[in-house]
């Protein structure tokens, strides 16, 4: 079941940039940095709020380390903005199987590692009124036997 | 200060069919719908989760009701998808002339009326890395006196 707004992903050509604007626009600081060779992107997450369900929101600033990767194809076509939205769970594989029974693709076999642990998934956008979905399931939130 | 994400907006072209994708596909219910002449959208806001501060975060499902309102022209260019994020502040008036006073455009002289009788305004995307971005203070959760 999905029980929070975990991130919103945005795109971004330069991330020190793009942090110093979030910062000094709205005071939001950067709870986590790291590089995801796999989904080829260097990212910040900024925690705006915790959640009821005992997580919390992030904004997920999102540069690109490789032009042909996910991110940095989208910004070549797009230019900056908001690139996905993710829904946190306790159980991403249980969710992210009974939504591919609906008839909704869901883009990995397996889910991946994402953010500070987390192992996520994502559906396609075409079979989400256009939106690029992406499941969560955070390793410091939910407990390893869900 | 903004402390939640309040809501992700996502333009759709027909509201009864994408309300029904988001509660056959993750079992989202309706919190609230209603029609915004001044904003030219038929609405509905499906409350994913509390937060923090006091407040929820939403997704507010946005149908133009006239191609020449801003969402209309919006969806004619860009198809469905993440049409603007909102973040959550107990005062919106002081927070966008603080935002004005660092040089992004604030797009309303006042706040106006939002969803659920809230007071919004929205920034420039060219001055926010691409993205849409509304400030709200709530009529349910902020008290009057802010």
């Amino acid at each position: 079941m999905l029980t929070r707004i975990d991130h919103i992903g945005i795109a971004c050509f330069d991330l020190d940039t793009t942090v110093e604007f979030y910062r000094a626009t709205y005071g939001f600081e950067v709870f986590h940095s790291e590089v995801n060779e796999e989904q080829g992107v260097r990212e910040a997450m900024l925690k705006i709020n915790e959640t009821s369900d005992g997580g919390a929101s992030y904004l997920q600033l999102l540069e690109p380390t490789r032009e042909d990767s996910a991110v940095g194809k989208w910004l070549a076509k797009n230019g900056e903005g908001v690139h996905h939205i993710a829904f946190g769970t306790a159980d991403v594989d249980t969710d992210a199987g009974d939504i591919r029974d609906k008839g909704v693709r869901v883009l990995y076999d397996e889910p991946r590692r994402g953010s500070m642990g987390s192992r996520i998934t994502f559906l396609h956008p075409k079979d989400c009124h256009g939106v690029l979905t992406e499941l969560v399931t955070s390793a410091a939130v939910e407990s390893p036997e869900h």
